[in-house]
């Protein structure tokens, strides 16, 4: 399938700054780019890194008091979708250096924590079939409710409260896959099905020696997402942080489905 | 300055399962490494993967109920002693793609929190003299008091207890630096002027370019300190790592100068 | 039924302090007290205080670097078991005052973060047999596992968790009767059916007007507890609390049936 | 000296419910009540219970789905200025009950987490100097910024942030206070000196057998306040509660002095 994504974002910083932006989608395996722009108004200086793991790139910025930028790109999905039920666990000894990092706990996602819920109620499962049940899992017990979590609302939260957005379902999964020593990892995509269109997060794990994209909110599938990037939880995908503070004036997502 | 290490480790885990081991000195600049052993006894499976940013290697590995554990090696350091009022801070857009990483909050190094702090106490000073200041600031605000702290513990957590152990110390600074906007990182170090003996945790800061060694304990000096792992924070400098919890018998970590 | 109570207390203060005791069985409606004893060695000075809601008493000591106490006592119990769901919520503008304050979320109870699992998996029921249906599910919910819970453990650590001890299934209730706007308190008693033999913590629900015990761990019930102290959580019926802190020496808690 | 006090609020609740309103000037010693007049619109239900400690009431109704509310009163204020430094430390084992329970931690007064801070601190001090020492020294930690704390913010995050409002003031100060074993509670207060004009929070502390009040942003004098309510934090003296939550239309808060 092939989509088209349309960003336009603008933003007002407190003072003259800094910014760093990770919106577009990544130049990697299972997704074609073309038609891609990028524009943002007046930067007195514009560099790009590698972001997490390499997958797609970290755009720096030094800018005055506003943060004006349009990206748009059309990208073709090759990827396919994962049968889950068909992927198998890959034994910590086996694991790439790459995937083993991401069984650590991290700021959002305290897997510590959930050993003990990951063990009662999925200990009979493994591989795949214990990440579709925890992804099921996940989606049944959270209510999509806009404005009840923030940036301090860890997994451990978002189990409580029992609701959340995509950042809430995706950091409350990867805690629970790796509270099973299933790497997990949160992806910042877009993904035409998403309602209300935003930027979206998914999970992916690591099956079977490679890495695959879930969706615990129901409202994607990993066939019909851009990738953009991938890091430990959402601190790593932030699709735009800034030095100073900045205040939203407007920001539009629209992600259309072409073919 | 040269050093010999001598490290001796015996746990037992619950159930036979998986361990993870960051032990060895790294094979990076700065440091010549010689005479290295590392005997683990009888893993059912041993392999190697490199550890963040490729900085040294973590052992994986698959045991019986008993992870028993010797590790020597002598380590020539020839990196210098920083001189911290010389190096100058790297604005956000300069930076590479690993050193804006450690800008981030991470789970034990909440910099957002610390922003306030970091203005109103060091808002006039800035580069190395601005971490010079921090560095000294961290010391003589913390008492360096074992078993006040654990694994939960962060560098929140620290600045109000006002005590804690190496890592405790590494964290709070590291917490301040990234609220200034600059990279700051955990490195696990062996130093033998470290008293009680014992695996030793300091700061790595970027600074005109290049990573720089502080330790806001003040036990060791840069020049006198071999390099093992680095990471965000302690979560990703661990010496050991087992799945399942395992339970100390006897460890012993010996650090002497050479010459 | 009647009960016999036996307690040893020693401990051993970091330096010369005071202390303070909660441990006799109060006297109140629903339990008569005989033979009652209380042996504290050399207290410089020895007061005692009502406690919370003028439910018992606290004793406040002056002591060298030792708290050594026996206290013993016969408690016939004639309050009868609540049969709950023949009670009735009380709505909150009928309740006194005394009932209000334990709506209010405290420190172990957060119960402004349990409102929505209340409504959700509650909802549909009220008064007596909604606090039956809670009490339930947290037996159902948690096990009951030593070691895993300590003093800064709250309702939603535990809720995460899944486990802990009597006093962590007594905050779990309490955070969800409060969130469903049934006052509830914590309640420190003795009973002889509490395995193994300790002091014990349940909880007391203010329903059809008056205040009723249910202990959520399912070991005691209402006609066989000896009630000692009430207040909002585990910090206001602490057995013991030292100004400095003391090291346990030797602590039993005896509990007998007498008929 | 004698103020005037009119205060206009008006929510809308997400449903017909509950509401609880604490905003009437105590009938307590030194201050006496004058002119006295509050007027809720057609409440269905309205009573009124004591609060905390006995002093000043709960006002609880049962409404529509809208809380319209003013208050007036005039107040001649008759207590005198404490004198800190002439005021003494009350012994543990010297306190009636109601002093005893305010050294305990309570949700937003995390008092065992400063035992550190005020003994290195402040160890040297003792009775009304300490407080006052105390009061002085958060009062130039902290930066009064109206916005960046709420309702989850305990005297941790203030002490960490460095920056809040009157409850967070308060908070802090009541936390060190208890953990220098000296009984502090928050105080609901009006005064013609809060800039903006707004309901205020102090603490009182327990001195030479009494409670004296202390403004720890320095903004109000004991003798220039209207006291009403007490409570272990600011849980206890919230001006207004509602089940379900409600909507601020409009509030205004005008004390202003009369001689």
């Amino acid at each position: 399938m092939r989509m088209k994504i349309d960003v336009a974002l603008d933003y007002r910083l407190a003072s003259p700054g800094a910014a760093i932006l990770v919106v577009e989608a990544a130049g990697v395996e299972g997704q074609v780019l073309s038609d891609t722009r990028i524009d943002v108004q007046e930067p007195s200086h514009f560099a790009r890194v590698a972001a997490e793991e390499g997958i797609g790139e970290r755009i720096v910025m030094r800018l005055g008091d506003r943060m004006t930028c349009t990206y748009s790109a059309v990208v073709q999905v090759t990827r396919t979708r994962p049968d889950l039920a068909e992927l198998d666990a890959v034994q910590v000894e086996h694991m790439p250096g790459d995937a083993l990092r991401y069984l650590l706990p991290s700021r959002y996602c305290e897997a510590d924590r959930f050993t003990n819920l990951a063990t009662s109620r999925f200990g009979g499962l493994s591989g795949g079939a214990k990440v579709a049940a925890m992804r099921d899992w996940v989606e049944a017990h959270l209510d999509y409710v806009a404005g009840v979590s923030d940036g301090n609302t860890t997994a451990a939260d978002t189990y409580i409260e029992g609701r959340g957005v995509c950042r809430d379902y995706a950091h409350l999964l990867i805690a629970l896959c790796r509270a099973a020593q299933i790497p997990a990892r949160i992806a910042s995509v877009y993904a035409p099905a998403v309602e209300p269109q935003d930027f979206h997060a998914v999970v992916q794990v690591f099956l079977s020696g490679d890495w695959h994209l879930v969706d615990p909110t129901g409202m994607a599938q990993a066939d019909e997402m851009a990738l953009v990037a991938v890091g430990r939880d959402a601190t790593d995908v932030a699709f735009l942080t800034t030095i100073p503070a900045a205040e939203l004036l407007t920001q539009t997502v629209a992600v259309t489905r072409l073919d």
